[in-house]
């Protein structure tokens, strides 16, 4: 088995089997935009359910939120975005090329972009023509548009550029509503963009992307308590998924690379075949930073009433926050693999159960006339409980081939003695084991193997 | 039981019980923009997942996608979007007001707006001053943004105002990956974005929204009759959620309001409170406009290889179009219900189980420091299986009312017998009829009452 594929096998995969298309391909696509196929919808649809029911069903102390891409632009100077979220650019002076300033000295983390920080490029030329360069300009990453008929200052917005802003300007709603008491989260899963000079990488990093993010608040003085506890919480979020953990490490933020509004943060990496380890997730500590800025910017109180100690206090915040295309990329990688069975090479997909798109294939032995209304009377009992194909397309080996490529845990195959006995065999991805099982217990069975996804 | 209630009524619970916010609200909110709250994202996800259920898992003949909001900005001039996709605005040359030019004659629908039709305003005066107005002029209702960090004609990029040309230009690339043949559909749910001048009827018409869609590729000729099959599948998706029959309508377009890509095009109507009967679904033959078009902007075949005839074909897509806010808010007022129970109202939504964002509430008979060991371990035994709340707070019939109002289908009270016989009572939101279960077939009995959701 290889230890870790590289990019080029991975994209081909995706490419070729429908889990992700370039965005407008038939145009020429468009550089940080993509799109799911088929299968990969339903990966990634896997995932965020995973993490819902995780962070919100499963948790008694978190509610689930969705606010809107578009938000009151007020929002985006009150966080700080609007000033700060931006990255130096550079113009070359001779071939009127732009350039990304940090991208042009060399930098600790090469997957990693750290938006907001002045570069010092002093003596450093033009890397197309040799020229003389600007001095950087910040460049916000905010893709900027216009509310109403109107297009001048006052109906200028932004396409957020993270969901966490949506759950502190809701602090006051969620807590009215829900009456909840501390320490409670908010998780709110959505599109972000970011205008971002370079993306790469494939999903790695794009324009438009999908986050999963907590906002978990806390008395002040247990924050740090409730950081801990968090980035347990969400290694093991990753472990659980089938993610080898010696794949895994947790870095610390240094000094440097701390937001302005963070007093600790913690990324859970993961080593990538194109940049080593890179985050995979960020777990900061906010503390009250947010709701002290919208209080400020809004002009209301955004507080919380202790009752132990009888007074009005601000929370801190913990924030698990991570991205859905980052998310999918990972458990693909880590999940990737090749065997060789009896002297042929197998591609699989060791996907956990709970994410493979697919969870069964119904395989007819072959499309002999006599097999096919069995087979599809199989797959309309099971089509409606779980995620089926069919597929009665070349011999079995082929088809069993093409379900190990694309994750399927279980195939059903449905041969000439099924007419007899109305038995079927189940067969497993990874082992490769087949068990023989009526129909009349093949919900069950399935329902078994799968552990209830 | 009242008939219908009035739109205050169902925005009030929407904003008393966590459904649905104003978008940045503490910044005086943005016109057009909602949040769903942590019941109302949970209905929403309910409602998504029974559209997806229903369209690609149950069925044998359609498969999902997830394409990006932003795309190529050909895309839109194909469509057909860069050119028409606009309302007639007119200004008032004396208070230089900006007004919709429809709206400024009497039109048939008043709920529905009609885009991209000229307007005859003659003679009409400026609403406010009453002074003269200029000549129409249509205003684009696609949201721009520039991609890149140069600020030009070649940036501009829109986000999508329909979900539907992300399948169109992905057609090819699903045909060759899913191997389909004809009959066959692509299901997507996305964001979509309109500019809309005059937003309104709380999530009735946003400029931020979400779409269901489906474009279901038929051979030529066997279109008519895929009409009429697609138009019968979604009504009764409709009704199966529960929305009662005579609160819908099935209504013809006339040949005036047809779109000009839509050879037929049929909507699924529902009797709101503020407006009479309007569309909540649309359900089109877009013949082969779509792929004829982006054939011809994008310089490629976009054909099917037809066995049966040996011939390379452009299919017929029939299209079902619904918007996922507007079913939220179909379901909301379809399912509120208020009642006299023993000379006191209760207030209830008659949500579909599969539907209701809380599925069992578990409820202490009281904060008796006896019963809430139990309660918790009731709690922690149903939490990883269903949507649950705990609620602890007043009175057993305060906390049933409370339940009813958010449409929570089953409530599980622990009482003090629970501790002498390991038994608990569930109580249905419907009939109010309770039946005593053992704790040990907890689970089961919730599971057969809820039907599998």
């Amino acid at each position: 088995m290889a230890d870790a594929p590289s990019m080029d096998v991975v994209v081909s995969l995706c490419k070729r089997r429908g889990f992700v298309f370039q965005s407008s391909e038939i145009y020429g696509g468009i550089g940080g935009f993509w799109d799911y196929g088929p299968l990969g919808v339903e990966l990634k649809n896997n995932i965020k359910q995973a993490w819902w029911r995780a962070t919100v069903q499963e948790r008694d102390d978190v509610v689930g939120l969705d606010a809107s891409i578009i938000m009151n632009p007020r929002v985006w100077q009150a966080s700080g975005h609007v000033d700060t979220f931006a990255d130096p650019m550079v113009d070359c002076k001779s071939c009127k090329r732009r350039f990304r300033a940090d991208e042009l000295v060399e930098h600790k983390h090469e997957a990693e972009s750290v938006h907001g920080q002045a570069v010092d490029i002093a003596g450093v030329p033009c890397p197309d023509c040799g020229g003389e360069l600007t001095e950087p300009r910040m460049f916000n990453l905010m893709f900027k548009t216009y509310v109403g008929p109107v297009e001048d200052s006052a109906s200028v917005a932004y396409l957020r550029p993270e969901t966490a802003q949506g759950i502190f300007v809701n602090f006051d709603n969620v807590l009215t509503t829900s009456r909840r008491k501390l320490p409670f989260g908010i998780a709110q899963i959505g599109k972000a963009f970011r205008n971002e000079i370079t993306p790469g990488n494939f999903i790695f990093r794009d324009r438009e992307f999908e986050q999963m993010e907590i906002e978990y608040f806390v008395l002040p003085g247990t924050d740090e308590e409730w950081h801990e506890r968090w980035i347990q919480e969400r290694f093991n979020w990753w472990t659980g998924l089938g993610v080898r953990k010696e794949k895994l490490r947790i870095r610390e933020h240094t000094e440097d690379e701390l937001s302005h509004y963070a007093k600790r943060t913690v990324d859970i990496e993961f080593d990538f075949p194109f940049a080593g380890f890179a985050e995979i997730e960020g777990i900061a500590n906010r503390t009250d930073f947010d709701l002290g800025r919208h209080a400020e910017h809004a002009g209301r109180e955004l507080k919380y009433f202790d009752e132990e100690s009888d007074q009005h206090i601000v929370p801190y915040v913990i924030e698990p926050s991570m991205g859905v295309d980052r998310c999918f990329l990972t458990v693909l990688i880590d999940s990737y693999a090749e065997e060789e069975v009896r002297g042929e090479k197998r591609t699989l997909l060791r996907l956990h159960k709970e994410l493979a798109p697919i969870k069964v294939a119904v395989l007819p032995l072959s499309r002999n006339e006599k097999l096919v209304p069995t087979a599809r009377r199989v797959w309309d009992l099971l089509r409606p409980r779980f995620m089926t194909q069919y597929d009665d397309a070349q011999s079995i080996g082929r088809r069993y081939r093409r379900q190990d490529e694309i994750g399927t845990p279980l195939c059903v195959t449905v041969d000439f003695d099924t007419l007899d006995d109305e038995a079927v065999t189940i067969r497993e991805r990874d082992s490769m084991e087949q068990v023989r099982v009526p129909i009349e217990g093949l919900v069950e069975a399935l329902r078994e193997k799968l552990g209830g996804a």
